[in-house]
Protein backbone atom coordinates (compact mmCIF):
# COMPACT_ATOMS: atom_id res chain seq x y z
CA UNK A 1 0.00 0.00 0.00
CA UNK A 2 1.36 3.25 -1.27
CA UNK A 3 1.50 6.26 0.52
CA UNK A 4 1.64 9.73 -0.47
CA UNK A 5 3.92 12.88 0.80
CA UNK A 6 3.96 15.99 0.14
CA UNK A 7 7.38 18.36 0.62
CA UNK A 8 8.30 21.37 0.71
CA UNK A 9 11.82 22.40 -0.64
CA UNK A 10 14.23 25.47 -0.28
CA UNK A 11 17.53 24.86 -2.66
CA UNK A 12 19.90 26.66 -4.12
CA UNK A 13 19.74 26.18 -8.10
CA UNK A 14 23.65 27.31 -8.91
CA UNK A 15 24.78 23.95 -9.69
CA UNK A 16 22.10 22.49 -11.03
CA UNK A 17 20.43 22.10 -14.67
CA UNK A 18 17.16 23.35 -13.16
CA UNK A 19 14.58 21.01 -11.51
CA UNK A 20 13.67 18.20 -14.25
CA UNK A 21 15.36 14.98 -13.94
CA UNK A 22 18.01 14.60 -17.09
CA UNK A 23 20.36 11.62 -18.19
CA UNK A 24 24.20 13.31 -16.85
CA UNK A 25 22.72 16.46 -15.18
CA UNK A 26 22.61 17.12 -11.63
CA UNK A 27 18.81 18.16 -11.37
CA UNK A 28 17.30 18.91 -8.00
CA UNK A 29 14.29 16.16 -9.28
CA UNK A 30 16.96 13.64 -10.24
CA UNK A 31 18.97 14.15 -6.27
CA UNK A 32 15.99 13.81 -4.46
CA UNK A 33 14.65 10.27 -6.42
CA UNK A 34 18.35 9.21 -5.98
CA UNK A 35 17.65 9.98 -2.17
CA UNK A 36 14.55 8.70 -1.96
CA UNK A 37 15.44 5.43 -4.02
CA UNK A 38 18.06 5.07 -1.07
CA UNK A 39 15.77 5.45 1.86
CA UNK A 40 12.70 3.37 0.44
CA UNK A 41 14.96 0.78 -1.45
CA UNK A 42 12.55 1.27 -4.26
CA UNK A 43 12.11 3.39 -7.36
CA UNK A 44 10.26 6.65 -6.75
CA UNK A 45 8.75 9.65 -8.67
CA UNK A 46 9.27 12.61 -7.42
CA UNK A 47 6.52 15.57 -9.01
CA UNK A 48 6.81 18.88 -8.48
CA UNK A 49 4.62 21.88 -8.82
CA UNK A 50 6.26 22.85 -11.78
CA UNK A 51 10.29 23.00 -13.50
CA UNK A 52 12.40 25.67 -12.31
CA UNK A 53 14.86 25.93 -15.05
CA UNK A 54 18.96 25.93 -14.96
CA UNK A 55 19.94 28.46 -12.28
CA UNK A 56 16.67 29.29 -10.51
CA UNK A 57 16.31 29.03 -6.50
CA UNK A 58 13.59 28.40 -5.07
CA UNK A 59 12.10 28.83 -1.12
CA UNK A 60 8.95 27.30 -1.67
CA UNK A 61 9.20 24.66 -4.28
CA UNK A 62 6.60 21.63 -3.22
CA UNK A 63 6.71 18.55 -4.43
CA UNK A 64 4.78 15.15 -3.63
CA UNK A 65 5.58 11.04 -4.06
CA UNK A 66 3.90 7.74 -3.60
CA UNK A 67 6.11 5.54 -1.93
CA UNK A 68 5.89 2.19 0.22
CA UNK A 69 7.47 3.00 3.24
CA UNK A 70 7.22 2.51 7.31
CA UNK A 71 9.07 5.88 7.39
CA UNK A 72 7.18 9.01 8.68
CA UNK A 73 7.24 11.71 6.83
CA UNK A 74 10.06 13.50 9.96
CA UNK A 75 11.62 10.13 8.92
CA UNK A 76 12.22 10.90 5.43
CA UNK A 77 12.31 15.05 6.17
CA UNK A 78 15.49 13.83 8.35
CA UNK A 79 16.83 10.98 5.80
CA UNK A 80 16.34 13.49 2.95
CA UNK A 81 18.16 16.19 4.54
CA UNK A 82 21.22 13.83 5.59
CA UNK A 83 20.77 12.30 1.97
CA UNK A 84 21.09 15.60 -0.35
CA UNK A 85 23.32 18.07 -0.64
CA UNK A 86 23.77 20.94 1.74
CA UNK A 87 21.93 23.11 -1.32
CA UNK A 88 18.60 21.17 -1.08
CA UNK A 89 17.05 21.43 2.15
CA UNK A 90 13.71 19.81 3.13
CA UNK A 91 11.57 22.53 4.98
CA UNK A 92 8.92 20.31 5.41
CA UNK A 93 7.31 17.28 4.75
CA UNK A 94 3.47 15.81 5.81
CA UNK A 95 1.05 13.06 4.75
CA UNK A 96 -1.11 13.94 1.85
CA UNK A 97 -3.80 12.81 0.55
CA UNK A 98 -3.91 9.70 -1.67
CA UNK A 99 -4.91 11.59 -4.58
CA UNK A 100 -2.91 15.01 -3.57
CA UNK A 101 -1.11 16.16 -6.64
CA UNK A 102 2.02 18.60 -6.69
CA UNK A 103 1.61 20.40 -10.25
CA UNK A 104 -2.19 19.21 -11.06
CA UNK A 105 -3.28 20.76 -7.70
CA UNK A 106 -1.72 23.68 -7.29
CA UNK A 107 -3.99 27.21 -7.13
CA UNK A 108 -1.30 29.39 -7.68
CA UNK A 109 2.75 30.08 -7.72
CA UNK A 110 4.26 33.31 -6.29
CA UNK A 111 7.84 33.62 -7.67
CA UNK A 112 10.39 36.19 -6.51
CA UNK A 113 13.02 38.30 -8.44
CA UNK A 114 15.63 39.73 -7.13
CA UNK A 115 17.84 43.12 -8.64
CA UNK A 116 20.43 44.86 -6.97
CA UNK A 117 20.41 48.05 -7.91
CA UNK A 118 23.66 50.41 -7.49
CA UNK A 119 26.70 51.54 -8.94
CA UNK A 120 28.96 48.54 -8.27
CA UNK A 121 28.27 44.83 -8.56
CA UNK A 122 27.64 42.42 -5.53
CA UNK A 123 30.44 40.25 -3.94
CA UNK A 124 28.41 39.33 -1.51
CA UNK A 125 25.21 37.34 -2.46
CA UNK A 126 26.14 37.52 -6.55
CA UNK A 127 25.14 34.41 -7.00
CA UNK A 128 21.24 35.52 -6.16
CA UNK A 129 20.65 38.59 -7.54
CA UNK A 130 20.36 40.44 -11.32
CA UNK A 131 23.24 43.42 -11.12
CA UNK A 132 21.88 46.95 -12.76
CA UNK A 133 24.55 49.40 -12.69
CA UNK A 134 22.18 52.41 -13.96
CA UNK A 135 19.37 54.24 -11.78
CA UNK A 136 15.57 52.18 -12.19
CA UNK A 137 13.27 54.58 -12.03
CA UNK A 138 10.87 52.24 -9.80
CA UNK A 139 7.57 54.52 -10.01
CA UNK A 140 7.74 53.81 -13.94
CA UNK A 141 8.27 50.21 -13.30
CA UNK A 142 5.22 50.03 -10.86
CA UNK A 143 2.93 51.56 -13.84
CA UNK A 144 4.22 49.00 -16.02
CA UNK A 145 4.05 45.70 -13.95
CA UNK A 146 0.31 47.17 -12.88
CA UNK A 147 -0.92 45.79 -16.34
CA UNK A 148 -0.02 41.91 -16.05
CA UNK A 149 -2.61 41.84 -12.98
CA UNK A 150 -5.80 39.72 -14.36
CA UNK A 151 -6.11 37.05 -16.62
CA UNK A 152 -4.15 38.26 -20.01
CA UNK A 153 -2.71 36.19 -22.64
CA UNK A 154 1.37 36.24 -22.22
CA UNK A 155 2.68 35.45 -25.09
CA UNK A 156 4.63 38.34 -25.64
CA UNK A 157 6.98 36.60 -22.82
CA UNK A 158 7.19 33.20 -23.59
CA UNK A 159 10.02 31.58 -23.94
CA UNK A 160 10.72 30.65 -27.70
CA UNK A 161 10.24 27.27 -29.02
CA UNK A 162 8.10 26.33 -25.88
CA UNK A 163 4.88 26.33 -27.23
CA UNK A 164 1.69 25.48 -24.77
CA UNK A 165 -1.53 24.80 -26.01
CA UNK A 166 -2.95 28.09 -24.22
CA UNK A 167 -0.80 31.23 -23.27
CA UNK A 168 -3.46 32.78 -20.96
CA UNK A 169 -2.40 33.06 -17.43
CA UNK A 170 -4.37 34.79 -14.26
CA UNK A 171 -2.01 36.79 -12.72
CA UNK A 172 -3.75 37.80 -8.95
CA UNK A 173 -0.50 39.30 -7.36
CA UNK A 174 2.43 41.70 -9.12
CA UNK A 175 4.52 44.32 -6.94
CA UNK A 176 7.64 45.73 -7.22
CA UNK A 177 8.93 46.83 -3.44
CA UNK A 178 12.76 48.28 -2.13
CA UNK A 179 14.37 46.23 -0.22
CA UNK A 180 17.56 47.64 1.94
CA UNK A 181 20.64 47.88 0.90
CA UNK A 182 19.38 48.90 -2.61
CA UNK A 183 17.56 45.47 -3.67
CA UNK A 184 14.44 45.30 -5.51
CA UNK A 185 12.14 42.73 -5.28
CA UNK A 186 9.75 42.00 -8.18
CA UNK A 187 6.72 39.25 -6.82
CA UNK A 188 4.42 37.82 -9.18
CA UNK A 189 1.46 35.43 -8.57
CA UNK A 190 -0.14 33.30 -10.86
CA UNK A 191 -2.24 30.53 -11.52
CA UNK A 192 0.11 29.52 -13.58
CA UNK A 193 3.88 30.61 -15.76
CA UNK A 194 5.14 30.56 -18.94
CA UNK A 195 8.60 29.24 -19.64
CA UNK A 196 10.63 31.97 -18.97
CA UNK A 197 7.66 34.19 -18.08
CA UNK A 198 8.98 36.01 -14.75
CA UNK A 199 12.51 36.31 -16.50
CA UNK A 200 11.21 38.08 -19.67
CA UNK A 201 8.71 40.44 -17.53
CA UNK A 202 11.40 41.47 -15.49
CA UNK A 203 13.84 42.04 -18.35
CA UNK A 204 11.07 44.50 -20.18
CA UNK A 205 10.35 45.86 -16.59
CA UNK A 206 14.18 46.71 -16.03
CA UNK A 207 13.77 48.46 -19.71
CA UNK A 208 10.73 50.70 -18.71
CA UNK A 209 12.74 51.37 -15.27
CA UNK A 210 16.43 53.01 -17.45
CA UNK A 211 13.84 55.07 -19.56
CA UNK A 212 14.31 52.44 -22.56
CA UNK A 213 10.50 51.79 -23.43
CA UNK A 214 7.59 53.48 -21.72
CA UNK A 215 5.13 52.09 -19.46
CA UNK A 216 2.62 52.25 -22.08
CA UNK A 217 4.97 50.66 -24.64
CA UNK A 218 5.29 47.80 -21.91
CA UNK A 219 1.39 47.24 -22.44
CA UNK A 220 1.23 47.56 -26.10
CA UNK A 221 4.11 44.95 -25.87
CA UNK A 222 1.60 42.86 -23.39
CA UNK A 223 -0.72 43.16 -26.28
CA UNK A 224 0.98 42.47 -29.00
CA UNK A 225 1.37 38.72 -28.16
CA UNK A 226 4.80 39.25 -30.11
CA UNK A 227 8.14 37.62 -28.26
CA UNK A 228 10.54 39.83 -30.76
CA UNK A 229 8.78 43.00 -28.82
CA UNK A 230 9.65 42.46 -25.32
CA UNK A 231 13.13 42.63 -23.42
CA UNK A 232 16.04 40.61 -22.68
CA UNK A 233 15.63 37.42 -20.65
CA UNK A 234 16.98 38.58 -17.28
CA UNK A 235 19.13 35.81 -15.75
CA UNK A 236 18.05 32.50 -14.13
CA UNK A 237 20.19 33.76 -10.51
CA UNK A 238 17.61 36.46 -9.73
CA UNK A 239 14.63 34.35 -9.54
CA UNK A 240 13.38 32.37 -6.70
CA UNK A 241 10.01 30.30 -6.84
CA UNK A 242 8.41 31.33 -3.51
CA UNK A 243 5.43 29.36 -2.01
CA UNK A 244 2.83 27.01 -4.25
CA UNK A 245 -1.01 27.37 -2.80
CA UNK A 246 -3.34 24.36 -2.46
CA UNK A 247 -6.68 24.07 -1.54
CA UNK A 248 -6.97 23.50 2.32
CA UNK A 249 -6.72 19.69 2.56
CA UNK B 1 55.60 61.38 -6.22
CA UNK B 2 53.41 58.67 -4.85
CA UNK B 3 49.85 59.01 -4.25
CA UNK B 4 47.38 57.97 -1.48
CA UNK B 5 44.43 56.02 -2.07
CA UNK B 6 41.65 54.65 -0.20
CA UNK B 7 39.85 51.67 -0.62
CA UNK B 8 36.43 50.72 0.13
CA UNK B 9 36.13 46.77 -0.22
CA UNK B 10 33.34 43.93 -0.45
CA UNK B 11 34.13 40.27 -0.64
CA UNK B 12 32.84 37.34 0.10
CA UNK B 13 35.55 35.97 1.93
CA UNK B 14 34.30 31.75 1.16
CA UNK B 15 37.40 31.15 -0.92
CA UNK B 16 39.96 32.73 0.49
CA UNK B 17 42.42 32.86 3.70
CA UNK B 18 41.53 35.51 4.96
CA UNK B 19 42.62 39.17 4.30
CA UNK B 20 46.21 38.71 4.62
CA UNK B 21 49.02 37.68 2.22
CA UNK B 22 50.52 34.59 2.15
CA UNK B 23 52.74 32.57 0.23
CA UNK B 24 51.19 29.97 -1.95
CA UNK B 25 47.34 30.72 -0.40
CA UNK B 26 44.87 33.03 -1.95
CA UNK B 27 43.84 35.94 0.19
CA UNK B 28 42.44 39.11 -0.51
CA UNK B 29 45.58 41.55 0.54
CA UNK B 30 47.55 39.52 -2.36
CA UNK B 31 44.59 39.64 -5.00
CA UNK B 32 44.54 43.39 -4.34
CA UNK B 33 48.32 43.32 -4.41
CA UNK B 34 48.29 41.54 -7.56
CA UNK B 35 45.71 43.54 -9.65
CA UNK B 36 47.58 47.12 -8.44
CA UNK B 37 50.83 45.54 -9.54
CA UNK B 38 49.25 44.81 -13.06
CA UNK B 39 47.82 48.41 -13.18
CA UNK B 40 50.69 50.50 -12.07
CA UNK B 41 53.44 48.55 -13.25
CA UNK B 42 55.03 48.58 -10.04
CA UNK B 43 54.97 46.77 -6.22
CA UNK B 44 52.04 48.12 -4.63
CA UNK B 45 51.70 47.32 -0.58
CA UNK B 46 47.90 47.15 0.56
CA UNK B 47 47.13 47.98 3.98
CA UNK B 48 44.32 46.86 5.42
CA UNK B 49 42.18 48.53 8.60
CA UNK B 50 42.57 45.08 9.61
CA UNK B 51 42.78 41.37 8.99
CA UNK B 52 39.88 39.35 8.33
CA UNK B 53 39.92 35.72 9.24
CA UNK B 54 39.85 32.61 6.43
CA UNK B 55 35.70 32.47 5.38
CA UNK B 56 34.89 35.88 7.14
CA UNK B 57 33.37 38.31 4.86
CA UNK B 58 33.33 41.96 4.46
CA UNK B 59 30.81 44.88 3.14
CA UNK B 60 32.89 47.50 3.95
CA UNK B 61 36.76 46.56 4.64
CA UNK B 62 38.86 50.01 3.89
CA UNK B 63 42.49 49.46 2.90
CA UNK B 64 45.14 51.95 2.01
CA UNK B 65 48.11 52.52 -0.36
CA UNK B 66 50.60 54.55 -1.78
CA UNK B 67 51.57 54.12 -5.70
CA UNK B 68 53.18 56.62 -8.55
CA UNK B 69 50.32 56.45 -11.10
CA UNK B 70 48.72 58.88 -12.95
CA UNK B 71 45.76 56.84 -12.79
CA UNK B 72 42.67 58.61 -11.21
CA UNK B 73 41.19 57.33 -8.44
CA UNK B 74 38.06 56.62 -10.68
CA UNK B 75 40.30 54.35 -13.34
CA UNK B 76 41.61 53.04 -10.63
CA UNK B 77 38.36 51.52 -8.63
CA UNK B 78 37.43 50.30 -12.60
CA UNK B 79 40.70 48.55 -13.28
CA UNK B 80 40.77 46.58 -10.02
CA UNK B 81 37.44 45.66 -10.32
CA UNK B 82 37.97 44.39 -14.19
CA UNK B 83 41.19 42.54 -12.73
CA UNK B 84 40.19 40.88 -9.22
CA UNK B 85 37.71 37.63 -9.17
CA UNK B 86 34.23 38.65 -8.84
CA UNK B 87 34.05 37.44 -5.45
CA UNK B 88 35.91 41.07 -4.43
CA UNK B 89 34.22 44.63 -5.53
CA UNK B 90 35.91 47.67 -5.12
CA UNK B 91 32.72 49.80 -3.56
CA UNK B 92 34.59 53.40 -3.61
CA UNK B 93 38.09 54.17 -4.63
CA UNK B 94 39.13 58.01 -3.18
CA UNK B 95 42.73 59.93 -3.42
CA UNK B 96 43.51 60.22 0.19
CA UNK B 97 45.72 62.84 2.41
CA UNK B 98 49.34 61.54 2.07
CA UNK B 99 49.75 60.27 5.58
CA UNK B 100 46.19 58.61 5.56
CA UNK B 101 46.58 54.91 6.77
CA UNK B 102 44.14 52.65 6.91
CA UNK B 103 44.87 50.69 9.50
CA UNK B 104 46.33 53.39 12.41
CA UNK B 105 43.88 55.97 11.91
CA UNK B 106 41.01 53.71 12.04
CA UNK B 107 38.53 55.19 14.93
CA UNK B 108 35.89 51.99 15.21
CA UNK B 109 35.07 49.07 13.10
CA UNK B 110 31.24 47.25 12.96
CA UNK B 111 31.31 44.03 12.31
CA UNK B 112 27.92 42.14 11.88
CA UNK B 113 27.41 38.22 12.84
CA UNK B 114 24.25 36.85 11.21
CA UNK B 115 22.23 33.39 12.67
CA UNK B 116 19.69 31.88 10.93
CA UNK B 117 17.74 30.47 13.83
CA UNK B 118 15.10 28.04 12.51
CA UNK B 119 13.84 24.20 12.59
CA UNK B 120 15.84 23.32 8.91
CA UNK B 121 19.27 24.99 7.52
CA UNK B 122 19.32 27.04 4.83
CA UNK B 123 19.89 26.19 1.09
CA UNK B 124 19.54 29.54 -0.27
CA UNK B 125 22.70 31.91 1.56
CA UNK B 126 23.98 29.18 3.08
CA UNK B 127 27.50 30.45 2.96
CA UNK B 128 26.80 33.38 4.84
CA UNK B 129 24.73 32.28 8.16
CA UNK B 130 25.53 30.54 11.18
CA UNK B 131 22.66 27.66 11.32
CA UNK B 132 21.19 27.37 14.83
CA UNK B 133 18.37 24.61 15.23
CA UNK B 134 16.96 25.08 18.50
CA UNK B 135 15.08 28.24 19.40
CA UNK B 136 16.93 31.17 20.62
CA UNK B 137 15.75 33.72 23.59
CA UNK B 138 17.25 36.40 22.02
CA UNK B 139 15.61 39.05 25.03
CA UNK B 140 18.11 36.88 26.98
CA UNK B 141 20.72 37.44 24.70
CA UNK B 142 20.30 41.00 24.76
CA UNK B 143 20.56 40.95 28.78
CA UNK B 144 23.92 39.83 28.29
CA UNK B 145 25.22 41.54 25.32
CA UNK B 146 24.53 44.88 26.78
CA UNK B 147 27.21 43.80 29.66
CA UNK B 148 30.13 44.45 27.07
CA UNK B 149 29.55 48.43 25.80
CA UNK B 150 31.97 50.27 27.78
CA UNK B 151 35.65 50.06 28.00
CA UNK B 152 36.76 46.10 29.32
CA UNK B 153 39.27 43.52 29.54
CA UNK B 154 37.95 41.23 26.62
CA UNK B 155 41.06 38.27 27.25
CA UNK B 156 38.03 35.88 27.67
CA UNK B 157 37.13 36.38 24.28
CA UNK B 158 40.51 36.47 22.98
CA UNK B 159 41.20 33.51 20.23
CA UNK B 160 43.97 30.97 21.62
CA UNK B 161 47.90 31.63 20.69
CA UNK B 162 47.31 35.44 19.61
CA UNK B 163 48.60 37.50 22.47
CA UNK B 164 48.13 41.41 22.13
CA UNK B 165 50.20 43.98 24.16
CA UNK B 166 46.36 44.89 25.33
CA UNK B 167 43.62 43.07 25.49
CA UNK B 168 41.39 46.06 26.54
CA UNK B 169 38.82 47.14 23.99
CA UNK B 170 35.92 49.83 24.06
CA UNK B 171 32.63 48.40 22.21
CA UNK B 172 30.38 51.90 21.45
CA UNK B 173 27.54 49.63 19.95
CA UNK B 174 26.36 46.06 20.28
CA UNK B 175 23.10 45.23 19.76
CA UNK B 176 21.05 41.87 18.73
CA UNK B 177 18.15 42.39 16.11
CA UNK B 178 15.47 39.92 14.19
CA UNK B 179 15.67 40.21 10.67
CA UNK B 180 12.73 38.40 8.45
CA UNK B 181 12.65 34.77 7.69
CA UNK B 182 14.11 33.94 11.47
CA UNK B 183 17.48 35.69 10.40
CA UNK B 184 19.18 37.15 13.69
CA UNK B 185 22.14 39.59 13.27
CA UNK B 186 24.27 40.80 16.17
CA UNK B 187 26.13 43.60 15.29
CA UNK B 188 29.06 45.37 17.50
CA UNK B 189 31.28 48.76 17.19
CA UNK B 190 34.55 49.27 18.90
CA UNK B 191 37.48 50.81 18.75
CA UNK B 192 39.20 47.41 17.64
CA UNK B 193 38.70 43.87 17.89
CA UNK B 194 41.10 40.96 19.51
CA UNK B 195 41.47 38.19 17.00
CA UNK B 196 38.10 35.74 17.29
CA UNK B 197 36.42 38.35 19.66
CA UNK B 198 33.40 38.60 17.52
CA UNK B 199 32.87 34.98 17.21
CA UNK B 200 33.63 33.79 20.85
CA UNK B 201 31.29 36.66 21.84
CA UNK B 202 28.59 35.03 19.37
CA UNK B 203 29.46 31.85 20.69
CA UNK B 204 28.93 32.55 24.35
CA UNK B 205 26.35 34.69 23.45
CA UNK B 206 24.16 31.36 21.61
CA UNK B 207 24.83 29.73 25.16
CA UNK B 208 23.03 31.98 26.48
CA UNK B 209 20.27 32.17 24.12
CA UNK B 210 19.88 27.88 24.53
CA UNK B 211 19.65 28.66 28.24
CA UNK B 212 22.73 26.53 28.79
CA UNK B 213 24.59 29.44 30.55
CA UNK B 214 22.88 33.06 31.79
CA UNK B 215 23.02 36.53 31.63
CA UNK B 216 25.02 37.17 34.29
CA UNK B 217 27.16 33.83 33.82
CA UNK B 218 28.13 35.85 30.51
CA UNK B 219 29.30 38.88 32.34
CA UNK B 220 31.38 36.87 34.92
CA UNK B 221 33.01 35.10 31.91
CA UNK B 222 33.69 38.67 30.31
CA UNK B 223 34.85 39.72 33.78
CA UNK B 224 37.11 36.30 34.53
CA UNK B 225 39.15 37.16 31.68
CA UNK B 226 39.85 33.43 31.17
CA UNK B 227 39.10 32.00 27.48
CA UNK B 228 38.57 28.44 29.14
CA UNK B 229 35.38 29.65 30.34
CA UNK B 230 33.67 31.52 27.14
CA UNK B 231 31.67 28.82 24.83
CA UNK B 232 32.66 27.99 21.21
CA UNK B 233 34.47 29.94 18.44
CA UNK B 234 30.65 30.84 15.82
CA UNK B 235 32.00 29.81 12.53
CA UNK B 236 33.77 32.31 9.83
CA UNK B 237 30.74 32.44 7.20
CA UNK B 238 28.62 34.17 9.60
CA UNK B 239 31.24 37.10 10.31
CA UNK B 240 30.93 40.69 8.51
CA UNK B 241 33.50 43.50 9.01
CA UNK B 242 30.90 46.42 8.19
CA UNK B 243 32.13 49.22 7.83
CA UNK B 244 35.65 50.96 9.57
CA UNK B 245 35.34 54.54 10.38
CA UNK B 246 37.81 57.95 10.37
CA UNK B 247 37.81 61.22 11.28
CA UNK B 248 36.47 63.19 8.47
CA UNK B 249 39.27 64.12 6.33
Amino acid sequence: MKKNFKLTIEYDGSRYHGWQHQKNERTIQGELEQALARLTAQPVVVIGSGRTDAGVHAEGQVASFHCDTRLSANELQKGLNSLTPDDIVIKRCEPAAETFHARYDAISKTYRYCILNRAVPPAVGRQYAWWIRKKLDVDRMRLAIDCIIGTHDFKAFEGSGSPRSTTERRVVRAVITKQKAQYLFCEIEADGFLRYMVRNLVGTLVDVGLHRITPDDFKDILFSRNRSRAGITAPAKGLFLMAVKYEPA
